[in-house]
């Protein structure tokens, strides 16, 4: 039994429920957020809570808690659940909107579920992604807009892709739920610095990334993407993971880079002390 | 008492629910269309199930009647809820998938609500608007995806004024819920040809307007909207509505305009017989 948390009561699986005529539901007018937890500690989480709290500021969206209730509520979840190795999700709707269209009072949800991360033979393998012109709207923000993330999964799976990348303008900006990384030839740390969502994961990174290799968040052209040393892409649920082929071309020579590996090893040493024990 | 229709019942005001695992909820993931009703008759109601199995199917979104089944629904809604005047929407998510991310079988809904048209009063005072530069996400697609155009209310609201039309590299597209026709100087009737949703109001008018003036559909540019003798909006529930004023900028004489008055006589008169008595 997976409780989830929904205006004010935790629900049954199957009895969390919205009317239908929530602003999600009519307009997909929402915020959300994901954190993992690790020994049924939330990671993070205080950055996590910075960004559902702007994202919603953002949208004009009401959370119905303060930040400090809404941590509480965290930590009765994790308790009634326990899910040891967990991702909970945080969602803020526009509420039931009188005319289907003008945000009210929020609704809000959470709700968790066990989690894996990816294993070593995934991490060796790498992913092999493909580029496509896009840009997010209001990329700053985390909304549950996924149209073209979603829409482009039956073009990856008919390539037999794993993950897209977006383009604009021939400058690279992000996953549909992932942060970019190059090395460049150099031996520079790069990511786009521009209309991306800012990654908790990247974030955490970019803090500790300039003891091993130095570090620069700029634009970065497709072609700059092609001729990198090493590519990977950071997210919440994936950590750090190896890009080995981009458009069909091979990324170094196709397998984990070294200083791929050495920032996951760095990452779980200095931000997941006792991960999974 | 207004009955709604969700997953194979007829459920009371507030009692109509999804979970909340939906695609829609989830990840804005959805398509949807609205219809008027007259006299409870429904309005070119072939043209909107057409359009929302389209959008559907374009999607991957797996509605789970069969056309003839969601018109029999339809018909037993209307019964149900005798609303004469009223506006239904259909709605199809992306249902529980399991993953929060691939559509599975879809969740249908079917809600109704009693609609105004727009007075005289507001016939004859025009609307006012802005532009922005925007693209909606594949626009011939009717999705739940009303990010921009309800993060834009904001705007709207400061300024004073009544709607957003989208320009794309110059060239105007569509309001985020109408379309949008000019008169030249020339007294040409033109729309936008591309990248804008297939209007349903938009198309009754094509095929009737051509008896009145020439009539064209391709690009418009931003330029040629200012300067265009009348400008109207058109959407199903407010059928065709004159603008007045761009950025700042009066249209015409700033009232509306012979040739907007008289399309919509001939809208109400070839398309409505009968409207409202």
């Amino acid at each position: 039994m997976t409780w989830t948390f929904v205006n004010d009561t935790f629900a049954e699986e199957g009895k969390a429920t919205l009317q239908t005529g929530d602003l999600a539901i009519q307009r997909g007018y929402a915020v959300f957020d994901f954190f993992r937890t690790n020994n049924n500690v939330p990671l993070f989480l205080d950055d996590y809570l910075d960004r559902f709290f702007h994202s919603a500021a953002a949208l004009f969206i009401t959370i119905p808690y303060t930040r400090s209730r809404v941590a509480e509520i965290i930590f009765e979840l994790i308790q009634k659940n326990n899910l040891p190795q967990s991702g909970i999700r945080m969602i803020a709707t526009g509420g039931y909107s009188p005319d289907s269209y003008t945000p009210v009072q929020g609704n809000f949800i959470l709700q968790q579920q066990a989690i894996q991360l990816p294993d070593a033979a995934r991490f060796e393998a790498g992913i092999r992604i493909m580029t496509h012109p896009y840009q997010r709207d209001l990329p700053a923000v985390k909304s549950i807009n996924y149209l073209m993330g979603i829409w482009l999964q039956k073009q990856l799976q008919e390539k037999g892709l794993d993950d897209v990348l977006y383009v604009h303008n021939d400058i690279i900006s992000e996953f549909p739920r992932a942060n970019i990384f190059i090395i460049t030839p150099e031996r520079t740390l790069a990511t786009p610095a521009h209309h991306v969502l800012a990654g908790i994961t990247r974030k955490k990174i970019l803090e500790f990334a300039g003891a091993l290799l130095p570090v620069e968040t700029r634009d970065i052209s497709v072609r700059e993407l092609k001729n990198a040393a090493e590519v990977f892409m950071t997210s919440t649920t994936k950590r750090i993971l190896p890009v080995t082929e981009i458009d069909g071309i091979r990324v170094g020579n196709g397998k984990a880079g070294p200083f791929t590996r050495q920032l996951l090893e760095q990452f779980i040493r200095l931000q997941e002390p006792g991960y999974g024990t």
